[in-house]
């Protein structure tokens, strides 16, 4: 169960905003900014280096942390600034030749097409998208009827920066792994939201920021990547941590995934990171989960009630992403009248998702994300606020 | 003029530690540590994507920060995770075929070299190491000799991580220019130890650290890009920052060095940075400059007269690293030794310049790298704790 009371007391500022943008980034408990503050004071008091040495238990246990998390071994993760970092790294890792596939999803996230895009032009492969069924989801079994030989890659945004949607992720990775396909699941807006099993999804590499559901740092990331395919991913590019300059003519990449980080890091961040995703481990997932759906679901149920709102999300069961338009209001401006109300919310450009925006005709949405430590009071003075805007 | 009292009333440790190790990482000056701190203190009051909102002006004025300390334009500079990406995100930004030459030094970086190699692999391109002269500073007129057009890129690090030798950045950048070569300038060591003028040295692309000698925080570092040649650059990797997903199947790249960055930051440790920057300025990057060529020089004097230390440095007007072997006592030991009686120096790896190192027979180095807040008083403790290790 979720203690909210003690969960409120190390957030402070819930109790003055009814903060709904925790798929921006969202706020950090007080452990998070504990460890950060502490961690510079010491750098400050002995030095960046000896700071990082006398933390390193605590630095190497943050690996352990994402490994739990995501039900993956330690070796499996590197730490790096974002998630976009972590993508590309994955990415960027693997060749394609004239022609070969990468299957994606309707709704990727910008940052990912664009990489494809430059990888299409530079090498020839093609971009397939994978059309979504009724519900908005991306469709399995049309997914299992594009696979051929020349498949190369199957890339999916788990949950879409909007449009509350939750793709297949496991019987994806069950099609992926019965045709021996790489798999790389973009889990940015999953991870601290609900649960995440690298085993029982079968994807190959995930990768994940810190900032959002998993209430960490900004500028924090990790991706993870089965150790079966990690020995014979070369990252795009490398450092002397990646792979050691063993002899004058000879580098040798490390054996784990940290072959994918640089040496120098952000340790403070690094720290906050780990907070966080102890402090989600030790709510449980499965309680965060369950409370997220249940107030994106009370957000979903007031805003169809309001004249004018048109809720924007997708699927059967959707996540805790809520997007919706007023007719009559821009998005920006709806996001600017609730932050004067003490209610933070945000607002997602179609640009961000160009396929499924141009598809379903979008303009820009607003975006109203819950987290656990959010009340249903919160959600409802949401909900009041954006009555007072509706028609009468 | 320094005015040290203030200085050293800014650093705090100062008093406590003879902090000699600003070649690792130095000590940040208060004002770093606030920036930081105020900037975590706001995300955690109104979370991280209104707190970058509300710093937004700081937060670009620490492109212009850098731009001044460079000589540069603020469109030339992206700020980035390490000084590292900001090296691969230039070098492996630029093509090469099979033949092509990369020019570097005998003291490269291990960092930069094992990307030299894995370029080398990928594409048929060759590595051709530019001997030093007598003096043991990159031979300027070797390098003439050795410019064919064959040549694609001139790579060097100007300051060395050991062995104190300043390479004739300028000398090198003149006759880059001449030939229209390439010339990437790893800084790291140079930013905020001497005055850096992109203009006077003609190099055109420069990556550099925030944490060493310019006083910043760890996890920080940027690039500078010469506007002619950033336009003709695709960076390695792109995301909807640096190349918005204009069409379906079409970005655009931006116009300006942040072609190369994400779009996810740690703003807290930009912040850091900017204020690391502002403070070298508001004192000057001539009386540091000349300040640690004092101090260095001491060292080197103290060192000189004690019997069984050989200093290990290079070049006719050497930097503020200062490296040099004990007889009969290993560099870690004496690390450790110092570190005891509250001295704070390095080691440094033969690895590191595995080069350098191997022409030179060199075993591990300690490595000392005092900085204009260091005084006299601490150079001679260090020198004092020498004396009382060497054989009598």
């Amino acid at each position: 169960m979720i203690d909210l009371d003690r969960i409120r007391a190390d957030t402070p500022a819930a109790s003055r905003l009814a903060y709904l943008h925790n798929a921006g980034a969202a706020l950090m408990p007080t452990s998070v900014v504990a460890a950060m503050k502490q961690h510079i004071d010491l750098e400050s008091e002995i030095g960046g280096y000896a700071a990082a040495d006398r933390e390193a238990d605590r630095l190497e246990a943050v690996y352990g942390s994402v490994a739990r998390l995501l039900n993956a071994a330690p070796d499996e993760i590197a730490l790096v600034e974002n998630a976009t970092v972590a993508w590309q790294m994955a990415f960027y890792a693997l060749e394609f030749r004239k022609g070969d596939r990468i299957l994606t999803a309707e709704a990727e996230y910008a940052a990912n097409y664009v990489a494809f895009l430059q990888v299409a032009k530079r090498t020839g492969a093609v971009i397939d998208v994978v059309p979504s069924d009724a519900s908005g989801k991306l469709d399995v079994h049309a997914l299992e009827r594009m696979i051929d030989e020349r498949v190369k890659l199957i890339a999916i945004t788990w949950v879409p920066t909007n449009g509350g949607l939750v793709n297949p992720a496991a019987a994806i990775g069950k099609i992926a792994r019965a045709q021996g396909i790489p798999y790389l699941l973009d889990a940015c807006q999953a991870v601290g939201q609900m649960a995440v099993d690298v085993e029982a999804i079968g994807c190959d590499m995930l990768s994940a920021t810190g900032r959002k559901f998993l209430r960490g740092p900004r500028g924090t990331g990790f991706l993870y990547v089965r150790r079966a395919l990690l020995q014979r991913l070369e990252p795009p590019m490398i450092d002397h941590f990646a792979a050691p300059w063993v002899s004058r003519n000879e580098y040798r990449l490390r054996d784990d995934a940290r072959r994918f980080e640089t040496w120098e890091n952000n340790y403070t961040a690094r720290l906050g990171l780990g907070a966080a995703v102890d402090y989600a481990l030790d709510i449980g997932m499965g309680p965060i989960e369950q409370r997220c759906r249940l107030l994106a679901s009370r957000l979903r149920s007031g805003l169809a009630a309001i004249p004018g709102v048109t809720i924007r999300d997708l699927g059967r069961a959707p996540g805790a992403i809520v997007s919706f338009t007023v007719a009559g209001h821009e998005a920006d401006a709806i996001v600017s009248s609730a932050a004067a109300a003490c209610i933070t919310i945000g607002a997602s450009d179609p640009s961000s998702t160009r396929i499924d925006a141009e598809m379903r005709a979008l303009p820009p949405v607003v975006r109203a994300s819950p987290h656990y430590y959010n009340t249903e009071a919160e959600i409802d003075r949401l909900i009041g606020h954006l009555m007072d805007l509706a028609p009468r």
